[in-house]
């Protein structure tokens, strides 16, 4: 594509404005926003007011004028729109793993007859550990089947099926599962779905309610913008509400977490999901991104979304065949990211990001990009796939300094 | 005591300086820093700079950049020495009763032969809640026995003790277990003990390791002024730590985080009790509140602290009979709270707050009063005294306003 014609989708797009939001360094490309989200002004200025404000001025008054103690939900309510849920059906709070291990423990109990759970073996980590341990752990004889790919799922799904367990979109590769289809196929044979929304939450339009999921979790931290380590998120299907259960029993998901009862009554509904005090300074921050998308028009996000994406593949295929696509090509199956396979790709991203594109690489061989609609433009696009075919083309990721692996990739 | 000679008490109080590190609100005296501490200069400049130089300007890259990746064993580090721990025995992450979970789940594992879980009816109801269900789900056929009153614990010490568990500071009374001495009796009949020091850290000396201690738990928001909903933290005995297995299986608790391995190889020691992704905001301002400790004379804290709990003690009850003291008169006994019995608890405290001295309620008739030595002054004390006792004596809670209950109280 000409620039000036990349040029004229940025000043044509109707979310271009929103980019003044976030603060992003000058000089880069961020294209890990699918791994941490950047700051917004209202996140920082959030954080201060808290600190000021409430935690400074009110102290531990604050739980009440400050209303802290409604954040969970408060926080929960702005994220349902975002993934079709009922402002009543999601709560904000712990980190996914820890959400994983609540729900999945509630859904193995409420299939306790049936005895196979199953996932993907290409699932984030988290989830598989949680998986094997919850089945291990729930009493009840359950086991977890890992299939190597999506395709082997449907042959799994009989009577004896307890909960079918899926990430969304594929930390990795960005496929996209079909939620409506593959939560009616599970319903069809009586089984639970959990659907994890690590990648999917502020990225892709998520239907919980219409798919009629059962239970999913999400992140804070990626396309959310609530921070490093941000609260996640959970979701209980109103259907299930009063019959699920969840074993990390804690004063906040008491129905009077005040009264200091020595029985636990859990709360009505979701909030039963909750469990100790509320990280509020991360809650904080979380609330004020989300505030971002306060009448935000979902079917313009994801447009764009698959239009970046789109742009990304076609810019480096067009000159570079090394690189091998891992997502997609179809935009509608692929989550809000793009990822190419290359035997170098640690060298490679440590390349680009020294040339101030920022991607992150998955082993062993993925390089991955986040196009987080919300701040990134059509030139950043275009900018990152010809910094990186140059990168591929001139051998410039061939350094010994390129080599040498960090901590966290 | 005469004015003169608690003025010279503060003059002559060697962690009179500390007081400057604190933000606290004028006209107020702040005796809640059980419940929450203030906010310090230092965690809240430490908040704004991990958002602009760290989250701000090095984005995902500052998991390595700033070190975020083992911001969980450097904080456990920073408070290992305030519960005689070592720094690698020590770990920050979740809630405090997510860690509960934790400890619990490991401690009934290693004593799956044996059948009976003690703890106390008035332990904090997260405490409660988590030893019921972890029993419950452990698999092992255990069940906890509650007791009334702490002298019932020895006739429960037995063969088929498998885990006692008990707060070292009880939340209401400040009444406060010998650690070491009950950590040998479970000892001697080879029961394992998990301590809960939600209101220990930062404010009574504490020994883990000259206790023998088997697990801890603890919080970041109180006396350790992390800020509302800190990150809490756990202690594993270096003893276990090769054998002690918690079921919250995450990412960050493998040996290998990021090489996103299918199988889950915990990490070694306490590293294996994280789960999910590390809170950082609120981990880098208790990072930075505990930076106040460093070269603290714990011995004079302690100190100060008695001084403070025995001067409220003495100036109430010069002048008023009406207040019945629910905590030990003896102050090696006691936490550093102070704590008074009455019937109209509730609105007493609000008259108090009303009129600038911020302390708690705990139901049915609680008065709490937490001495926090870092910031709390022998004045301060005196006028909260004097206030309470005047409300008491002059019937001034007696208003409508009063008795109308908040949610958080």
């Amino acid at each position: 594509m000409e620039r000036d014609q990349v040029l004229r989708l940025d000043r044509e797009d109707a979310l271009a404005g929103l980019r003044d939001a976030f603060i992003l360094p000058a000089d880069t490309i961020y294209l890990d926003g699918n791994s941490l989200g950047p700051v917004t002004h209202a996140a920082r200025q959030a954080l201060i007011d808290t600190v000021d404000d409430e935690w400074g001025a009110q102290l531990i008054g604050a739980w009440n004028s400050a209303d802290w103690v409604h954040l969970p939900s408060r926080v929960g309510a702005l994220i349902a729109p975002l993934i079709g849920a009922g402002v009543d059906d999601v709560i904000c709070c712990d980190s996914t793993s820890i959400n994983l291990a609540k729900v999945m423990a509630a859904a193995l109990d409420l299939r306790a007859t049936r005895s196979r759970v199953v996932s993907e073996r290409g699932n984030f980590p988290t989830d598989l550990y949680m998986a094997e341990r919850c089945a291990a752990r729930a009493g009840h004889g359950q086991h977890v089947t890992w299939v190597d790919s999506a395709a082997d799922i449907e042959a799994l799904i009989d009577d004896d099926l307890a909960v079918l367990m899926l990430t969304h979109v594929d930390y990795r590769t960005g496929d996209m599962h079909d939620m409506k289809a593959l939560t009616a196929r599970a319903h069809a044979v009586g089984a639970l779905v959990v659907w994890d929304l690590a990648h999917s939450a502020g990225a892709v339009p998520v239907h919980l309610a219409d798919a009629d999921a059962d239970f999913a979790v999400g992140c804070g931290y990626k396309y959310l913008n609530g921070g490093p380590g941000a609260p996640a998120f959970l979701y209980v299907s109103p259907a299930l509400q009063s019959e699920a259960s969840q074993p990390l029993a804690g004063w906040f998901g008491h129905a009077a977490p005040f009264d200091f009862t020595p029985d636990y009554r859990p709360a009505d509904g979701v909030q039963s999901f909750l469990t100790g005090t509320p990280p509020i300074l991360g809650m904080r921050a979380l609330e004020a991104s989300l505030s971002l998308w306060r009448g935000a028009d979902l079917a313009a996000v994801r447009a764009k979304s698959m239009a970046l994406g789109d742009l990304f593949i076609d810019t480096v295929e067009a000159v570079c065949d090394e690189l091998v696509l891992a997502s997609p090509r179809d935009a509608r199956r692929r989550g809000s990211q793009v990822s190419f396979r290359h035997p170098a790709a640690y060298a490679i991203m440590q390349a680009l990001i020294a040339e101030g594109v920022i991607g992150d690489m998955r082993s062993p061989d993925i390089l991955r990009f986040g196009f987080a609609p919300l701040y990134t433009r059509y030139v950043d696009v275009v900018a990152a796939a010809e910094r990186l075919v140059a990168i591929v083309d001139e051998r410039r990721f061939d350094a010994p300094r390129y080599r040498q692996k960090a901590a966290v990739t």
